[in-house]
């Protein structure tokens, strides 16, 4: 056994904990408080799973769900960027290919390589695979905003534009699944929770 | 599209958030609070992405992923029960499979049969799949329990006999992680985190 690389595994595994404590701009349902990204990956693994015949275009949904259980570990260093605020999204993607630079590659090589191009794969979302996993990743929070009674639109002032555009790509990767955003978010604007 | 399906799997994505909100006697290796199952089960999920290959026996690590993602959801009803809680571990059986029915039935019944079958067969540890995933439920809370400082094993007042009661099937699993794992236990012991 080759105790360098074991040593390299578990000190990734061990770094990753920190995901942990990296807060998203979403509460749980229960309106209890913020989810952290790490939940948020769980939770998004068990939508792939269970959505996947929604899917537009067929998938490999055991690529799907490694892609999911990656794409957030950038924000170990780069942190978790809210999707509505223009200013830390101009320099989101230099931050986060940094901190992928130095997550991954405190892994052996190959798996760094692998990991590596799982989240660029996801980032560039050109492959069916990354284009449902970017359609969950928009439908996760909106479900869980929406049910959590619109708390974080509100607080935010978050208006209709802003949703559309960030959430109707979702439609390329599954049509039905945008069709049942769209309901929500409708529902939202009548409820005063999303602006006009 | 059959609305009653999709509105059954999305009952379901909303119901689990609740996993996010069970916590464990595991410390974030920072110390800093107690983690949870949701953020447990991604972790497991990335654990066996990089440490598949020391399984003792050849497995399939799609299904490995699919088991560990819903291998804890039943603590939605039936909370978590820490392994050295010998009263509580009496009748875990019995509640975890009264709230298996209930939440999987939530689903579908073709995904409430697989996600069912999926948790029994890792509550069972029968099959290579389910002995590797089973062993990296023992790792991933003693690996960040030491990385923390062993505070839940001092503060639960553990010894040396139920951390090898309850760590020890690893090794079915994968010699190679056992032997990292009895290193941290006997390095614990000597720095008196786990009594003697």
């Amino acid at each position: 056994m080759d105790s360098k690389r074991l040593d390299q595994q578990i000190e990734f595994l061990v770094e990753i904990d920190r995901l942990k404590s990296i807060v998203r701009q979403t509460l749980l349902v229960d309106g209890s408080r913020q989810e952290d990204s790490a939940e948020h990956s769980w939770h998004l693994a068990i939508l792939a799973v269970v959505l996947v015949e929604h899917s537009n275009a067929p998938v490999n949904l055991f690529r799907v769900l490694k892609m999911i259980l990656v794409h957030d570990l950038v924000e170990i260093d780069a942190e978790d960027t809210y999707c509505y605020d223009e200013e830390a999204n101009r320099n989101k993607e230099e931050r986060e290919k940094k901190a992928a630079d130095r997550i991954f590659n405190l892994l052996p090589p190959d798996q760094a390589v692998e990991f590596h191009s799982l989240w660029e794969e996801f980032e560039c979302r050109q492959t069916a695979d990354a284009i449902f996993a970017a359609a969950l990743d928009r439908l996760q929070p909106l479900l869980i905003n929406f049910r959590a009674g619109g708390v974080m639109w509100r607080k935010h002032r978050i208006r209709k534009e802003q949703v559309y555009l960030r959430n109707s790509p979702m439609e390329e990767g599954s049509p039905v699944l945008w069709e049942y955003a769209e309901r929500m978010i409708k529902d939202a604007i009548e409820k005063g929770w999303i602006g006009e």
